[in-house]
This record gives C-alpha cells, structure tokens and sequence, in this order.
C-alpha cells in the first residue's frame, strides 16, 4: 500500500473550530499516520505520491447510513404517486422481477453515484446481499451489509439463512472493509418470536442489528393496534435493545421512546429527502442528540430520493429542521458531523469518521475553488449549505485512491450504466 | 451572430410529454428556428456551428425568479442564527458597508455561479442596481432589475428616484436582456402612500413591480395590526395589483388572499430553500397552481439559503410540498415548469422559458451520461430529483453560447473570485 501525503485544507471532524488552512495529511498504508498544520509530517517520511490542493478541503469521507443501493435500478420508475399505489403497483412488482445479477449492476451503480458524491461507507439492507458485497469488493468502498428479512413473509427463515450465509461468507472481507449485520425488515414485517430469533443470532455472532423503526404513522398504528406499544417500546419490550442497533428512519417517537432510544445506545439515521418524498414526516433529530443518541444520515434507495448525494441530503436535513424547529436548529458542523463520526458510530466502525492518527484513510476532498464557495467564511457552512455531489475531486478508502479528478479507477462506469440501462428497462418492459 | 444546430434528447417544455430523445435545434442569431426530430431544421441551412450531444438533454434555460445576486459578499459570513439577530448583527451592518463596487463584484460572483448551475435570467432586487446592470451586461445573460425601495427609510424617495433613474438608462438594454422594475421592499417596510406613488410611475414607465409579500408570520401581523387587513388585501386596497406584479415568497396566504392573486393576474416567486432556512414557513404552492396564479421559482440572496442553484430549489421545491401535502404534490414536470415557462412569466419575459420557433434562443444541456441518471426512466424526473449543479454543460442566451464544456465564457471567474475574496473580508475586518 502506498505512502501519501496530502497538502491542502483539512476538516478532521475532530471538534468544531478543529480545521487547519494549510494543513498536512499523511497516510500509510491503510491507516493514517498524522494530520496537522503544514510540516507535521513526521520526520524522514517519503511518500510515494503528493497530493498538493491548496484550494481543496480534505474531510472524512461521508458514510451514507442507511441505504438500498440496488434501487437505482428503480430511480424515476415510479415518482409522484401516493404511497400504497406507489408499492403495490410499482416498486414490489418490480423489486420480485430482479434477479441477483440485476441487483449487482444496481448496486455497482449506486456504488458510482456514491464515491462520485464523496461517500466512502455505506450501511446496506436488501436482498442478494452476495451481490452487493462483490460490488463493493470491486468498488473498493467500506460498507455493513444486512440482508434485508420480511419475517412475516414466507421466505422469513429462508431470508434468515441466507443472512446467517452473508455472515460466514463476508463479514471482515476485503482488508476489512466489509462488516455484517442482520436485517430484519420493520416491526410490523417481523413477529415478536422472528425478532427474538434474530436477537439471539446477532449475540451469538457479535454482530448488529439494522432495522426500519417508526417511519410512518401507518407503522406506528399498526404496532399500538396489535402490541398496544409505540415501536420503540415494543422493540425493547421484546429485548432487542443492548447490542447494536442501527435503526433506520425513526419519524414518530414519543419522549419515552427517546429516552429508550439514548438508555439503550440505540443508533438512529435520518433520512429526510426519503421521509419528505414519501410524506412520512419530520424525525425530531435535535431532540435526538440532545438527549445524546447517536444520529446518523442516510439517503434510503434512489425510488424514494432519488440521489444517493450526501451533500443534498445534509442540506436538506439542516433546511428541515430549520423550518420545523427553528433558524438555529442543526447548524451546518452537526450535520457535517451526523454524516461522518455519526455515521460510523451507526455503521458499528470503530477508527472511521474523523481524520486522526491511527484512524483508517478512508477520506474526500472538495474542490472549493468554485464561485459558490466564496467569499470563504465558513467551510463547514459551505460544504452543508452550498456543495454539490458535482464539487468532489478525490476519494481514498482504506488508503487507497479510489477516485482521482473525478476519474473513477476501479469501477467501470460505462459498462455499469449500460447493464443497467438494459436491465431495468427489460424488467420494466416485462411488466408494461 | 452565429447560426447553431444542436443535435441532443430535447425537453422543449411545451407540455407534459413533449419530448424529442433524437432532437434537433436550430438557432438563428438571438432566435430559435426550429425545434423538433432529427432532420426536422429547415431545408438548406447552414450552420456555423453544430452542437452534437446524443446523451444530453436540451431545455430552456433556468429562471430564478427572485433573488438579490450580490448577497453572495455574505455567503455563510452569518449561518445557524435566529432571524432577528441575524439581521441585526450580521447582515445590515454588513450591507450598510458594501460599496457600488462592491456590489458589482458580489453580482458578478453570483452570475457565474449561476450560469455554471444552468440560471439564464434572473429578478434582481438589490441596491446600486447600475453595478448589477453592467454585471449583467458583461455576464450576457437575461435580468430584470429592481431597485430595492424601503418606503419607510430616510433614503426611500432617493431609492425612488435611483429606480427611474435605472429604468431611464438600462431598461431594454443590452440586445433588451435588459428589464426595469420598480422595487418596493415589502408591505411593512413602505406606506401606502408610497406605494401609491410606486404603482403612478409603473403605470406611467409601462413596468412591472417586484414586492416581498407575506413572507413571515410577523409580517402579516404587523399589517393586519395597523391596517386590519391581510398584505395581500391590504396591498389590493391600495390598488397596487393590475400592472404586472411579480410578488416573491407568499408563504401566508388565506383562501380570499389566493383568489385575490388568481383575479389580479399577480406573480408569485416560491423560494422553499430561504423559507426554510429563516423558518418562515411553507407557502401554499400546489393551491396556487389550482387556482391558476402564475408560480416561479427563485433561490432568495445567498445569505438565506446559500447556493444559486435552481436544481437544489426545484427538488426541494418538490420534496416540501411531498411532505407538507402529499406524494403526489408538484410533480417534476410541475416543478420544471415553475423554473422555466412560470418563471419567464414572473418576469414578465415575452417569448422566453420554452423552446419553440420564433422564441429567445435561451437554453441549457445536462450532461445525462452520468450515474445518477440511469436508468433513463423519466427525464423531467431526473433533472428534478437527481441532478445537482455541476451536471450543466452548455449555456446559451440570446443565441450565444456563454458556457461551453463547463467553461465560461464571458466573466473572468478567477478575478470575480479573488475580488469577492478580498473585499468580503475586508468588510468583515471593518466590522469585528
């Protein structure tokens, strides 16, 4: 592995303030070995390659918490329908038409979009899950992979398996990059006893648990109906809580839940663009972090965003909460900070998130030498606020570089967007 | 000037469905010639250039319907702040330090950030509203201009007579990219009396009337205390409405206030990503539209939102109403619309926002061969909810072509930057 050092303008995500002008990074291998003001190289160092970008910010690579990269195959199949419609007549038939070759392309291409847009780390929950991690493999990201189980559905244990199969297959491949958790659906896919299962398979592996929790007030009816419980209770209730859990979306929470929630060290991510185009709500995210949970963003799949851009996504979740809460809700360093040490507390990744010694090279640069980044009074600011997927120039993941002037170098992008071209407008034509 | 024909997937925004995946363009000097298939330009023409680019998408350029360009001088200097005191500490004192140069230099930034996010024409109201005009002028796009008037301010009737002054030396100049307006601020900030005389010299100019109405909840307080009326009433009393009136935000309107805007013909400009972050609110846009009332879309000055990009506006135009409303609210064609016929309407812009024969050679390609528009199942969709600003390649306004390949052609980016730089600072110095 190489030897890189990088001069340019460093956010380490270390601590608001934490920024240096003319700062210094140098990795090794696939860690890094320090990170300062401009000469804090250690001595005798001798890099393989220099990075010199005056005018470009180095920051911790962005880490999309929750996701379903394979459903590019699905962006702009289906918008601007109402949500029942939407599932019944578009999105399922169309997700039980794909195959698991289908769901690699798909997933190659969300993996494009991502290092494109500056995301490194991805947590992932859907079906084929193989697939998905030979993508990744390729595309030389970091990502959790869960396979995504509808407990209720018949093929629950089946799904079950194949996840346990992920696990034994998977998890810790790739110099590590590939971790693995269990996916069971949502509270109201999954049975009591089928969650209890899955509780018992994740201790006994040490792995986590990734799942939807309280996304819409139909979910929310549903469980308070049949367990007479708001999901959060029902899932502690049901002793799922104490490991880790990434649980996605968490839009309807009551201050009990909340308090569950931060007790039980449970992770939350935020998905705002998804949440706004499904109409399913505002996630209380200051509440949240006030009371010290751990909130991560996430894009959810490209049917209901229909970008897997990082940077739209941290404008959008500061717009959001701005409108609801008020002018000073989320500032831009929280968001900066939910997309990078949040999300790898999320994804369970230890030494991911922040640019400090030891910690792995996983790293992006944006290049603020562009008229929508000046004049240059605050970088955290114009990263929230005014960046584009369009700004990043490099991605280096697990000290390897991955993107270099927005030339992609180990994934090939033509071939990808021309399988899925033809694969999902085949599968579209099968149900026309 | 040249003659151009342009081979690429046209969007000619002439309705929902309209659609040329193999088009052709001709443009014939300020004007367009034709529009239609390939082989569809006129027998025997000859162009000076052909623009051949099967895998993007031609459409009408983009028009911000309200914004004040200069503001980008304070681009993140004040983020994250509650409304009062941010106005107060940060953005009047700030203003109150800006010279005509550097107005200039601040509206300059703003163009180029502009044309590079695909913005052809933009409503301007700001102050030294020559500077913008030269700006403009350099620049080669299309504006309407309107001196920003605080009736109530020692300097209004100064304000006033700046305004006939712009209108008498820049109005219909520059190949007529140039408009006049009159700019009364808002319906708090000037008497009726005022406003009065505003309306007898448009009337008597021939020309439009840009006003911020019904932005805030306190706005419309304040004027249903001292008048008993809504702005939008109150505003209709004074008989304001009747001209041409471009209105920007109308985030609180009743149902009588709407069916006054429908009956008075007046021009609303949404501008969700300012109202958002300044917590004011979400206008009642889909019901507007119902009832007829002409909606475009504007960014608000960088200071509010931060960016100029009109793709971030359009998608988060569409994803508000999503959730405040309902999944099927402003669809993307409706959203492409209000950035591009409602827009050219706002501004009171004949033959503008569409590409059809005979009309202003003002259009813009996105670069479609990118991940994140494949799978290429709806095109108005993508450019809604998967596009970001650094996905325009070509910018032509008034027939010539301004950006090409992502260069740009007539500002010098480098010095508007560096400029921009220097003199925020210093303003920033002046003031800690």
């Amino acid at each position: 592995m190489a030897k890189i050092l990088i001069r340019a303008m460093v956010l380490p995500m270390t601590g608001l303030g934490d920024f240096y002008p003319e700062g210094e990074i140098v990795l090794d291998g696939e860690n890094i070995l320090s990170v300062g003001e401009r000469g804090s190289a250690p001595a005798g160092f001798v890099p393989d390659r220099i990075l010199d970008y005056p005018n470009d910010v180095f920051l911790p690579g962005l880490i999309n918490s929750h996701t379903h990269a394979a459903m590019t195959l699905l962006r702009s199949y289906a918008d601007d329908l109402p949500l029942m419609p939407w599932l019944e007549t578009k999105i399922w038939p169309f997700e039980n038409k794909m195959s698991a070759q289908d769901i690699y392309w798909g997933t190659a291409l969300g993996l494009c979009e991502m290092i494109r847009s500056g995301t490194t780390a991805m947590l992932d929950m859907y079906i084929a899950m193989e697939q998905v991690a030979e993508a990744v493999l390729a595309a030389g990201t970091r990502a959790v992979l869960a396979r995504g189980m509808i407990g209720n559905a018949p093929n629950g244990q089946q799904a079950f398996r194949e996840n346990i199969e992920l696990l034994k297959n998977f998890h810790q491949l790739g110099d590590k990059r590939i971790t693995v958790m269990f996916g069971p659906h949502a509270p109201y896919t999954c049975s009591g006893e089928f969650l209890q299962q899955v509780k018992a398979e994740a201790d006994h592996y040490g792995v986590g648990i990734n799942i939807h929790v309280a996304e819409t007030r139909d979910e929310v009816a549903i469980i308070q109906k049949y367990q007479g419980l708001t999901p959060v209770q029902w899932l502690d209730s049901l002793g799922l809580f104490g490991g880790h859990i990434a649980a996605a979306h968490c839009v309807y929470l009551t201050p009990e839940d909340m308090e569950i929630l931060a007790r039980k060290n449970v992770c939350v991510t935020h998905n705002p663009e998804s949440n706004m185009k499904l109409n399913s709500g505002t996630a209380p995210v200051p509440a949240l972090l006030a009371q010290g949970v751990t909130v991560g963003l996430g894009t959810d799949g490209a049917s209901s965003n229909n970008n897997l851009d990082m940077f739209g996504e941290m404008r959008t979740a500061s717009l959001l909460q701005k409108l609801q809460v008020g002018c000073t809700a989320l500032p831009a360093y929280q968001v900066l900070e939910m997309a990078t040490v949040g999300g790898a507390k999320v994804l369970g990744l230890d030494k991911v998130g922040q640019l400090l010694p030891g910690y792995k090279a996983d790293l992006i640069s944006v290049n603020l030498d562009q008229p929508h980044f000046y004049p240059r009074f605050s970088i955290p600011g114009h990263l929230v606020y005014s960046a584009h997927a369009g700004d990043v120039r490099t991605v280096i993941v697990n000290g390897k570089i991955i993107m270099e002037e927005r030339n992609l170098l180990t994934l090939d992008e033509q071939k990808i967007c021309s399988e899925v071209e033809t694969r999902a407008k085949r599968i579209a034509a099968e149900l026309s």
